[in-house]
């Protein structure tokens, strides 16, 4: 077993360590074919039984209803930005509808623009996106093509605890950096999408699900790869998928099942994310992002009272093999992502440092 | 080392066992940092020194004029058929010319109807594609947008030799199965593209070449991953690109500088395809798919004179080592991808078993 150290990184973020071994242990040789998996065609059935199984077990973890396609595409989750208003805004008044509440949704509501009329329901960002801003849903346009939202605000660490009723307005999620980590009622949404590479696998590809009835309404000029309807025709494989990514989600999710599913992931990130939120509760050294009301389970965020101590912090907690806990660029400070395959050890670990550091340092 | 089957699919293809081996051996710690390569974040000095490495390994092996971007792109080739007409169309009469010598452009050129007229310059459909049709390039209208064509064409085996002049019209090139495999002027091309998987890396991602002045002029529809002003000024992470196809992709170009650089790989690609098609002249019972002027050194297609026999020459074909031979559904017969990774006493072998099945069963 090699010095694998605890990476806090928000993505591409860490995988469960069996699941990188196994990688390692077949990737020359996969499945005593003499090839490996990357090696392989996407049109053999020995991958088609990869795809299928990824699907199956993401539907027997998560409950996902019958009537919602299982897809995998090119790009991550901001390639979504554009498939989202390409294939959902022929509906009705050509507008979608955004819920600001950090970076990523100011990113797809902008891209939405070339693509019809949009609309900001709420923007946090007079809250500095430290809080999911109150909207009153019963005022929603029922007329608008969709509405979207991010579940989980990765640069801030805020959640969304519960989910708008739309009622026949499709709800579109962005569902990166917490999905697999707690319990959703899918039948809640329209479209959910996920980049792989925090929870899922590694990066370039996005898992995206949708509801039946939301397909075959693509504009004109939506390039193929982006049409749900075609992608979900061919299995997600009309053209060359990313072989490798699919293949290290179905580890993944095995994993996920092995580990007690998603309620058990569940009952981890809440407890991991506790130990955290309790050493901020109980410092004024640390200042928590995040407001108590909308805190993620997933990435907990803060700043130091003093500035300067930001860049000692972060090498020494490098030092004690804690890597990555450096803030996103536009919030700075320090952000722990703590996603399925973070062990609670390495979390008291860091609970631990840092209550040595506001010792030592404060 | 485990036992490796030498792997003639045409893609995924078979990469350099050197690499792979390299790849398994740092899997789970990159460079002693205690994470695997997978999990380390694309904004990370170290990953800027891939993607950089990746760019100056490329232009010391091809000679890339310095006004051309390098660029990593989400999507393979077939999100290039979206994307050159979205960046180029803007130019002139609005038309992309395409010539059709396989699959591949065809569908480019449908794909391309979405955002422009198109133009079919050729198409060698009344030759089964067996060879590349003839087209007089002084017709060629100066106005058009740009010229699109498939440098080789891996259903049927065959390639253009030599490259159109289309003077002051960009000429666009899928370039995904012959990259690296034989010295190119770039300098005759607007905009060259690969999808990894057969020369390159892992599926999922392309590798794309674009000339300076094109920069710019992307329709508003684009979105914006599809957009090469945004992917060039971006360096390539406007969001989270494939690290692992990047990485992979760093590999492959040190080992093919390792072997002498693409005049090698050209003159082996040459000396194996020679091999294969020296049993084809010299048998009644293979049948050659491409005409001999216009024959592939990558991809070597062929049927059997009694088709029933190619199920056993499959088999047995499997059995001795010789992996995935079986040519494209749309073609038939035997299909043998003889990409840079391939060695040339793979090759032999494959010949040797040809003799010895006309042989035993013709």
């Amino acid at each position: 077993m090699t010095n694998r150290v605890y990476n806090f990184g928000a993505g591409p973020a860490m995988l469960p360590t069996p699941v990188m071994q196994k990688i390692q242990q077949e990737f020359l040789d996969y499945q005593g074919l003499g090839a490996s998996i990357v090696e392989l065609s996407h049109r053999l059935p020995l991958f088609k039984e990869i795809l299928d199984t990824s699907e199956s077990l993401f539907r027997e973890l998560t409950g996902l209803p019958d009537n919602y396609k299982v897809m995998f595409m090119h790009g991550g989750a901001q390639m979504q930005f554009s498939a989202v208003p390409l294939n959902l805004m022929s509906r009705k008044s050509h507008k979608g509808s955004y819920f600001i509440t950090g970076r990523w949704g100011t990113l797809a509501e902008q891209e939405a623009r070339r693509y019809g009329s949009t609309e900001v329901l709420m923007d946090g960002k007079e809250f500095e996106y430290r809080k999911i801003p109150y909207f009153d849903i019963s005022s929603l346009d029922q007329n608008t093509s969709y509405v979207h939202m991010t579940t989980n605000n990765t640069l801030y660490g805020t959640r969304w605890h519960e989910f708008p009723d739309t009622k026949d307005v499709p709800l579109v999620a962005d569902s990166t950096s917490d999905i697999l980590s707690r319990e959703i009622d899918y039948s809640r949404f329209g479209v959910v999408y996920a980049g792989l590479q925090k929870n899922l696998g590694p990066s370039g590809t996005a898992l995206v699900l949708v509801r039946e009835d939301l397909l075959g309404k693509a504009l004109p000029e939506t390039p193929k790869l982006l049409d749900y309807s075609l992608i979900a025709e061919s299995q997600s494989i009309l053209n060359t998928i990313n072989v490798f990514g699919v293949y290290v989600t179905r580890l993944v999710l095995e994993w996920v099942k092995e580990q007690g599913g998603i309620p058990e992931m569940e009952k981890l990130a809440e407890q991991k994310s506790g130990i955290l939120y309790e050493v901020l509760d109980n410092s004024d050294f640390y200042i928590s992002v995040a407001h108590p009301d909308h805190r993620s389970t997933v990435n907990v965020t803060f700043h130091l009272e003093h500035d300067q101590a930001l860049q000692k912090f972060l090498s020494e907690s490098e030092g004690e093999g804690l890597f990555a806990l450096k803030g996103h660029a536009a919030v700075g400070g320090v952000r722990a992502s703590i996603y399925n395959a973070m062990p609670i050890d390495a979390v008291k670990q860091l609970a631990d440092f840092m209550k040595e550091f506001e010792r030592t340092n404060g």
